[in-house]
């Protein structure tokens, strides 16, 4: 990646394989878009193809600057895949609205998504590996590294954790009102936008295991009744000065 | 399909590619299990191949017995790539929780997921497009099409509509507290589950468009703070009566 032209915010530079074709008004390949919805996400999906077959894995994933991450157990067929190397499409998204319209045609959704494609490498080094960890960890819940039982180096080599240098990547968002159309005037169906919106509920302690009562100040941003990706990057703001 | 045995509940046999490796606890195969997935959601995540590289789109789409639809614009990479019968993945899922535990390898994540595997099949007779986007529009707001700005022939024609008759499919849900350890004993760290639910917003009307005023009973399943889930369960009984 070249540096971004002065004043220019810092982007992906779209390739035949990022640039989104339909509706690109939609489209964004600048690094706060990017890292904007990649960052509101906890589960991406992951894909891979084995002999011609594609496969579609969903998994927890992190983000620290251009890179994405992601763990699994050591046998898995999708760590064993990607961590040879072979091409990948890491997905995240989030459907945030029904847009019902008086035509068929002008129903629709809002959502936000990114594809992120790159080539993932095995973390094999147990210092590396106990450091990524903990930095996921710490981007969930600032601090918390700092309270847990320490993981032993046999826990450690059951965990498979590759890292993927996104090497292009386009978010695609949608965040509109109904399009009406001409042809729809005097159609007296409702029509608007029915939100979707992805959030905390009450946290249940696990009886009589760990502090019980609420929870800590690692888990502050996780209130009942917080959307999500607030929660997330709340957290991912608390956590910067520890974080990797 | 051979039909189940006597007793035994209709399920999709295990192949090479459905069969859930890690944590086979956790797989299900039957019918029941993988549309109680599938119905749950309303964006799924189509991988497919191109020239080796995978990719990995999010896209609406709704079920009919073992059949998935799902559509884009005609002039979508997607659905070009799908519609030529290439082999095709979609997975759903749902992230329901935060397991947060006393050690770094016991927090884990709660959720749903499937991955169904088919080929798909470009839907050509613009009478079947017409009937299926009703079923679909149907299946989301009972009742709806009767109420609706008929679709035009040329809006039909810039739809590219698939069906995918799913081969095989294995679903695998994790719903659970933390699995606690005895090396973590002692340590008085928070530990539990920090749920995450999807759901309903305010219904926002489009202004000067339609009825207006609070949504139609078509809509009745999305009030505000219903779960989505929940929603959709209600939408598609409601449908059943008029569903393609």
């Amino acid at each position: 990646m070249s540096p971004p032209a002065d004043g220019a915010p810092a982007a992906f530079s779209p390739t035949d394989r990022s640039q989104v074709r339909r509706r690109p008004q939609r489209a964004h390949y600048d690094e706060a878009t990017v890292y904007g919805v990649l960052d509101a996400g906890v589960m991406a999906h992951v894909g891979y193809v084995i002999d011609g077959q594609p496969y579609v894995t969903p998994t927890a994933y992190w983000r620290e600057d251009r890179r994405l991450y992601w763990h699994g157990a050591a046998a898995s067929r999708m760590l064993a895949t990607v961590a040879e190397g072979a091409p990948v499409c890491v997905t995240v998204s989030f459907l945030d609205g029904f847009l019902v319209g008086r035509s068929g045609i002008t129903h629709s959704l809002n959502y936000r998504s990114v594809m992120a494609f790159g080539r993932a490498r095995l973390m094999t080094d147990l210092g590396e590996v106990r450091a990524a960890m903990d930095a996921f960890i710490d981007r969930l819940y600032a601090g918390r590294p700092l309270k847990l039982r320490p993981t032993t180096d046999d826990e450690l080599r059951r965990i498979a954790l590759v890292e993927m240098e996104i090497e292009d990547a386009s978010a695609k968002v949608k965040d509109t009102g109904v399009t009406d159309l001409p042809a729809d005037d005097g159609w007296a169906a409702w029509c608007g936008v029915v939100p979707v919106e992805t959030r905390i509920g009450a946290p249940l302690p696990q009886p009589g295991m760990g502090s019980g009562g609420p929870p800590t100040p690692d888990l502050a941003p996780y209130r009942e009744g917080a959307r999500l990706d607030d929660a997330l990057a709340l957290a991912k703001a608390y956590g910067l000065p520890i974080s990797m």
